[in-house]
């Protein structure tokens, strides 16, 4: 993404200094409670690196371009918002069942693999490794709002931050349990249920919210906050849309994540409702449900979803939502950098290829 | 518990009515994000109700014999402590695979069923069961930090109670993957290291914590909190291990847990470290290995207990540690009726047979 290739690892080395500060912290004071829980933190420290740190790329440049008078504090909020991320990836793979994440073992398949070295069996390994993915993520759960917690700015500021965490972590956890539902459901899902989930899920807390804590974070006005509010709403849901067509159509040698696990796991992303909906519907979820589905059923599925215009149909919802978040901007008067900034986003939001 | 039913319950209708003004608040947001959701927040009030309030009770008291002005805040406080609770009973019900809680479904034996009854097959149930327990804990564990941050007492008071907040996630988190390794390891854990677990599991957060809580709410020196520090480490073992007592010779219609589970599920308790460290180790370890042990079998096994001296071996441990709380508490000069309330508290998390 050229948001972070370029600009955005520009002015992130005080937030990678303050997530070095804390790992360092938190890895010093495990000492004193076992081996596991030393390991367990090291594990979490690799967990939160080789992000694409999205998240506090837009806290920090919100916050700096609208004039925050507290670095510090930004730096700080936008490593919770890095926390606050690899907390949910963890318990969504745990959720999931997954253990690699961004093409290598994750927290949950090294903790698997640590204890199947050590003789352990398979079925006592994936309890342990489990259970070692839902600490580490309550541990960084926990952390993330500690940070925000302690940020030393007036009380205004720091209550705003707290209630917009609060917001946060409520609509992620709707967003995962929905999602989990219709994984779990009975009935066909709609495409309105589908576009909840993709909104809730990701969307939320990783365009809405941090450009949110942003605004927080430099005293922006109502209006300021509110543009921004509805431009983080619709691009992070054209970023999640053009995951759901990532993860079928993307090259995993980009996208550091493979194209057919979203139609092995029969993932219910709006791309799949709609074509479910169509004459075709029949025969994508005979394969979807089939559970294991060869190679060859993998290519039938990304044909049915190209036939069966689902891929159309998303392309032209991330055209509109790239497109409302535009508009959303031009409602506030945002510093003109600023704007150009958020309006790039916008579109590689929708149109990236990683 | 005498603490609970006589004296305890008066004064606690401040935490309970905080805690009902909360997941009112929860239920109400909770409208917008779906009936899943609303769901969850339903099954999280009823998992909040029903529990001892043993960790409220210890924070209001402390902080009202110590003299704590701020009445509202010991409140939210106690609030948190029950909030933290549940969290991490939720979670840990979920690594244990437990459906079941003081005598009935809990919240994941509840989603479990609400799945089965609408036609959901019995892998998918569970996958949705468990992510709504690990998801429910996730929004407590966040709200117990959410009511101290936003406690409105001077800033001294409020960070020293997030420092220990942070001090107990961390605690208890590493006595959760302790317990944990225990279960899984392919080694014979030492005694030590079950009595490791049993301080850093349980015995933190019931009985530590929320005393230093009361102490740093009424602003209590130095003395008095190490004293209490010392106090609450020492008769929360004991608490922890008369549960383990309780947990293989305990009446289910008092205690309202089997007394057959520890068994079942070859929990490494200090009780039974310490038989298999006796020459009736390799007889128990027999019965405790095989999977599914028969009601003889379990019979066997707590007469093993008996007569290895692991029991006359815990309670003489319990024993010492609750000399060791009175005598913590001789060190510093509380308030006489704290004192002799401690003191009774301590003899009762030994003594109970509840």
């Amino acid at each position: 993404m050229s948001i972070t290739a370029t600009d955005a690892a520009r002015g992130l080395a005080g937030v990678d200094e303050r997530l070095q500060r804390f790992f360092d912290e938190k890895e010093a004071l495990a000492g004193d409670q076992g081996e596991h829980f030393v390991a367990l933190w090291a594990a979490l420290r690799r967990a939160s690196i080789g992000g694409k740190r999205i998240r506090p790329s837009l806290v920090l440049h919100t916050a700096r371009e609208l004039g925050c008078d507290r670095p510090q504090a930004a730096d700080a909020v936008a490593a919770a918002f890095e926390l606050l991320h690899t907390a949910f990836l963890l318990h969504d793979d745990v959720i999931d069942g997954d253990t690699r994440r961004r093409g290598k073992p994750n927290l949950i398949g090294e903790f698997y693999a640590g204890a199947r070295s050590h003789g352990v069996a398979e079925r006592a390994a994936l309890a342990w490794s489990s259970a070692a993915g839902i600490l580490a993520g309550d541990l960084l759960l926990h952390a993330a709002q500690a940070l925000i917690a302690r940020l030393d700015i007036d009380e205004g500021r720091r209550l705003g931050l707290l209630d917009l965490l609060d917001r946060t972590l409520s609509v992620t956890a709707a967003g995962e349990l929905g999602d989990v539902a219709l994984s779990v459901g009975t009935a066909t899902p709609s495409l309105a249920d589908a576009l909840t989930v993709t909104r809730a899920k990701t969307a939320h807390y990783s365009f809405q919210a941090p450009l949110q804590a942003g605004a927080i974070l430099a005293g922006a006005g109502s209006r300021e906050h509110d543009a921004l509010s509805v431009f983080g709403h619709r691009a992070g849901i054209a970023f999640q849309l053009r995951d759901d067509l990532l993860g079928v159509f993307g090259d995993p040698a980009v996208t550091g994540k493979s194209n057919s696990v979203d139609i092995c796991r029969a993932k219910l992303t709006p791309l799949v409702a709609y074509a479910l909906g169509t004459e075709h519907g029949p025969r994508l979820r005979l394969i979807m449900e089939a559970g294991a589905p060869r190679d060859v059923d993998v290519a039938s599925a990304r044909e049915i979803l190209m036939h069966s215009g689902a891929c159309e149909f998303v392309e032209g919802l991330i055209d509109d939502h790239v497109a409302a978040a535009e508009a959303a901007l031009r409602e506030a008067a945002l510093p003109e950098t600023l704007h150009e900034r958020l309006i790039a986003i916008a579109h590689e939001a929708g149109a990236r290829s990683w």
